[in-house]
């Protein structure tokens, strides 16, 4: 795979790193895995959001003549030019601006829109959104590893899913998939994700050590907003499923991250506690943590201090979601709100040891397949 | 009113009182309104949950009468010591052992099924509900404040709601109602709170001078679980469902109280500030906080804590949910998991004005009739 990314500036990334923590020798050994450059800081959660044009655009025709009972128009072509200049002033600005090495990056969750078309439809989409992910991450190959986007759709079988995730481990390079709960758009029409439908799903994720993001697509149910609540909500009802659920017991292996620092759950955790023990289940610990992972998708200092307060910080993961949910500065702190970093940087209840698990480590051993995958990246 | 109430143990309150903050006589002075005891604790986030069995048998038939086109059988007769008796080892034993003087009292909310029948259906229910509510508040005058359930249903518009919201606040005493957003049971068929088919109903309750606690029923949704995610995901929709509309400019001495400590809103405050700037809304604080209130049903110390750093103590009212959502000890406290004064107390960013609001004042401002209610209960 050709380097036609951007020089990375290593210099520039250790300035920040020791600017937030001090001595960087000591809080950030040399990993064991193959890599040029240390990577300080994987943000766990990021969206194509700034695709170019013509690929929503080709979406809406494709949808138009699906709609139509016409054949699909031809994708359009996307230089490589045109993928760079999406990327370069935005997503790879930030992440040089904040000391980000490397986003696990996805198709824009919103635009997934599983609850448009059908199966036919949904999986030529995704097929497209994954392969421009594919792009991105040879264009930077040392700023973007790949994650799937799954061919999910109303008349869709969770196991009608697979093809794309191995397509995409196998053939791409991605890392793990983003699962979506609710393909219906908010009207929750499907099955919990402990059915038995979505097992096939699972054991092919397990078979592949990839793990799934938790994450909705864009609401067509006016209650709610796709990223002030249905994201949230998505997350707060899967976290609900898995404490009623048996899941982990059936797939020890299998790993789940809840994004948005875990929709309510951390800020209702003795809820969550007194309804597990009230259900009959085991402790939340024993129960759901050796498999589930938050990430800091939380845009705030105190939403981070309870988060990592309550929470493990082996199973938290760093994460922005730039450019994403919520754009602009918070005028309480002149900083952007999604530099969620700051907030990981200041939680007071975190150790060393603890920030580098949130900022580096976890994401390592969360996404089995991701130290290979930046080793082939960049070597 | 004859005042069939237990004693009312004075002394053992203020020593509950005295022992949670000190020098009572400083921290709580006696309010300007007429009441024989000082009310330190308003609890305003209690359900019947314990009503004698007839009542939801009663329930239970006139929907299967219903069904099969039959009228319902008469409802049955419920003793006033059935009622003591399912009271008294209950609430009323817990108010005194947590040193709560006062509870808003509603029927069981889980139960309140507006997802069942149709209106006319609701509304007999829904009528005995607030009657047995009003016996409640007859029998233990100083414990109990009335709030009334709403006859909604899926069929059912919120105009059809006055009636039943009239009787309840002019016949029975009652200071408040519980406003289901989602009268379909976790399926969003409805609009969103905002939409003016809501607003004859927030007409009214402008006029009569009570709040809604925002307040969804049982789920018959498989995806969602009732007091897990259902009744979370319901107070985290209409939040942003506020954020994005503007209903408190069309009725500015309109008041809502967001139960469950605001579902997600406060753990994700700089979401839903950023969206409120991105979607060109005014701040938070101008847009929402002079209308908009969160109780305290947080069932730990660490959300008690941010919900307490995040809300102004003007905007949180004392709330325990009993008996409710969670039962049972925390193992990690040896207390009740809903004996949610004792975070209040411990809350490390409150004073002991802050505690007074958020205990005891706050419920006076936002229930507008409660002073004068509690007056005619109690003289």
């Amino acid at each position: 795979m050709a380097d036609w990314g951007l020089h990375y500036d290593e210099t520039y990334q250790s300035d920040r790193i020791n600017a937030a923590y001090g001595d960087t020798k000591a809080s950030f050994p040399t990993l064991g895995y193959q890599f040029p450059l240390v990577p300080r800081r994987h943000d766990c959660h990021g969206h194509y959001t700034t695709a170019p044009a013509a690929h929503e655009g080709w979406r809406a025709a494709q949808l138009a003549a699906a709609a139509a009972g016409r054949p699909a128009p031809p994708y359009p072509e996307i230089t490589d030019d045109e993928i760079r200049e999406s990327i370069a002033a935005g997503q790879l600005a930030i992440q040089k601006q904040r000391g980000i090495d490397l986003t696990l990056f996805s198709p824009k969750a919103s635009a997934m829109g599983h609850h448009l078309g059908d199966h036919a439809t949904s999986a030529a989409w995704t097929r497209h959104c994954n392969d421009l992910i594919r792009r991105v991450c040879g264009l930077f190959p040392r700023n973007f590893v790949g994650v799937a986007q799954l061919p999910q759709a109303v008349d869709a079988a969770p196991a009608d899913c697979i093809a794309e995730l191995e397509r995409g481990v196998k053939e791409l390079g991605f890392v793990g998939c983003n699962l979506n709960p609710d393909p219906s758009g908010g009207h929750w029409r499907g099955l919990p994700i402990t059915d038995r439908s979505w097992y096939p799903l699972f054991e092919a994720m397990v078979a592949l050590d990839v793990p799934a993001m938790i994450h909705v697509s864009g609401a067509c149910n006016c209650n709610f907003h796709t990223t002030g609540s249905h994201y949230i909500n998505g997350d707060t009802t899967v976290f609900m499923q898995l404490v009623e659920g048996n899941l982990f017991a059936d797939f020890p292996t299998l790993k789940l991250i809840i994004p948005h620092g875990g929709g309510a759950a951390p800020y209702h955790w003795g809820r969550y506690r007194g309804l597990a023990q009230q259900l009959g289940r085991p402790t939340l610990d024993r129960h759901l943590m050796s498999n589930l992972f938050f990430d800091t998708c939380v845009y705030h200092q105190p939403g981070i201090d309870l988060l990592t307060r309550v929470i493990p910080a082996d199973n938290i993961l760093f994460a922005t979601e730039m450019l994403g949910a919520v754009k602009g500065a918070d005028p309480q702190t002149g900083f952007n709100f999604d530099d969620t970093g700051r907030y990981v940087a200041a939680a007071p209840t975190l150790d060393d040891a603890s920030r580098k698990k949130i900022f580096e480590t976890n994401a390592l051993k969360v996404y089995g397949r991701l130290a290979a995958q930046i080793a082939r990246q960049t070597t």
